[in-house]
């Protein structure tokens, strides 16, 4: 999975900090998760290909996590796309992007499919034969979903020096690395796990912005490979944070650590704070493994 | 007045050119008309303080001349403002702007009054002791109008040396910079013009864009000091402007001509140009006073 962060800033767009956008590269796809205003620049300045973006994620209808997403598929539609475009997203934004595009009498000349998200449930929305995608229900001012990213499981690998000594004929290959056992050209039976070895680990990545503490999540986004949780205050403000339903570094922190996720991502820092890497030690007090989200940092794993 | 264009080009926002927005500033006011994606950010660059902005003028609802408008409106709230702030534009703006804050449950703490333009005729939108603001009905693929904003004759400045000589008595100075004559210490009428001189010459900003030619809106705009008229193609790709209902950089000059405008400035150019020099060219063919708008770019008049 490459995740490339194309904006980590809470609020409005500044000259020099991006609201929230990103995008996870997994198994052929580019999902684009939330669209703030601009993100259509971010997204060429870090030479995303706009072709290959296929599905759009939006957590929730704030401004900065949204008003980028109508100028995006206008973009769109104006590089003559034609490739069908699926958004997710909250019950109205299915209204809110067609009533534009209503008034500018623009409409798309690609498909444009709206899976509104209505459930407070965790619930599958996206699958294809490598990649499931879920929503991960949150706590904040209005309906919002995080959404958890999860590769399936690979096929084995064949071990072709002991496929060949095993005098196995090559049409059944297909089935060894699907896991089954086989017979040979000899009439006897060969355990799969003599000449296949497992596949790549299926990664997992979970988006969770923007949130309260909620330790409810805790269950769906368990042992997840990567888990970016919003940290918009330090713990000293945990006061503003309760009020206005954002986490604090520290929460973020301690939900990565019962989760026991393997790299905590933080983000979606309110822009009072200079200097990000108060962020990182608050979060370091409760979970070794955290990083800094930050515009254009991008993360392999 | 003093005019600062945000964005000039057409169509998308790009990592070096920005969507319609500019700024007039004159007799107090700063004017923003047009809010492309990113204007919020490009009002930080050019320093312009958010709180001076109180109208904004809308010609159309293309995304590349109102998609910023609804983040720049929630910024303001998010910066606790409290003046109110007006926006002319084209009927349904309100409903899209408050459609989205209701989607976000994020109402302003400020009033937010929508004056919805609907008339096919030039009317008078905005009045103080100051300034005027007319519209100019134009013609694009949906209802449009461009926005002429005429400063009202100064008053009279006093000739002090001239008025002390003729003995009149202080309480009459207001009526003097008004015009009226007046009767002295010695009951003898003083002419205005023997002790005053004109204030200083009124000056005028017209905006056109986006519009095909339209030779209707010469009367309106006749004599204007500086206009601004979208030339989006050149005369080479006329076909196209046609289709579009776009100009060309002969059409924004055969119209200056025709108007007898003191400055045309060019804008909203297609992306498909790399140099701008070529619509300098094209237009000066036909006028002499053209300039090219360039994102940044400041004007005074």
């Amino acid at each position: 999975m490459k995740l490339t962060i194309l904006g980590c800033y809470s609020a409005t767009p500044r000259i020099l900090t991006n609201p929230t956008a990103q995008v996870l590269e997994t198994k052929g796809h580019m999902f684009l998760i939330d669209c703030g205003e601009g993100t259509q620049v971010q997204l060429r300045k870090h030479k995303v290909k706009f072709s290959r973006i296929k599905h759009i994620f939006i957590s929730h209808l704030h401004g900065d996590h949204f008003f980028g997403l109508v100028g995006l598929i206008s973009t769109f539609r104006l590089l003559t796309r034609e490739a069908d475009l699926h958004i997710y997203g909250p019950e109205g934004i299915k209204e809110v992007i067609t009533l534009q595009m209503k008034l500018a009498d623009s409409w798309t000349n690609y498909k444009l499919i709206f899976h509104e998200l209505t459930s407070k449930k965790s619930e599958l929305i996206f699958e294809d034969d490598k990649v499931e995608v879920h929503t991960i229900p949150l706590n904040h001012r209005v309906y919002t979903n995080g959404f958890l990213f999860k590769e399936k499981k690979g096929k084995r690998k064949l071990n072709i020096a002991a496929v060949e000594e095993a005098n196995i004929n090559v049409a059944y290959y297909r089935k060894l690395t699907q896991g089954f056992d086989v017979v040979n050209e000899d009439g006897i039976t060969i355990k799969n796990e003599a000449v296949t070895r497992p596949g790549d680990k299926p990664k997992s990545y979970a988006f969770c912005s923007d949130t309260m503490y909620k330790e409810d999540i805790v269950p769906i986004i368990e042992n997840t490979d990567v888990l970016y949780h919003e940290s918009t205050f330090l713990d000293t403000q945990a006061h503003i944070a309760l009020r206005t339903k954002h986490s604090t570094a520290k929460e973020a922190a301690t939900i990565a650590k019962k989760a026991n996720v393997g790299k905590l991502l933080l983000g979606h820092y309110s822009t009072r704070y200079k200097d990000l890497n108060v962020f990182k030690t608050e979060a370091r007090e409760v979970f070794e493994a955290v990083e800094l989200s930050e515009d254009g940092k991008v993360f392999e794993f």
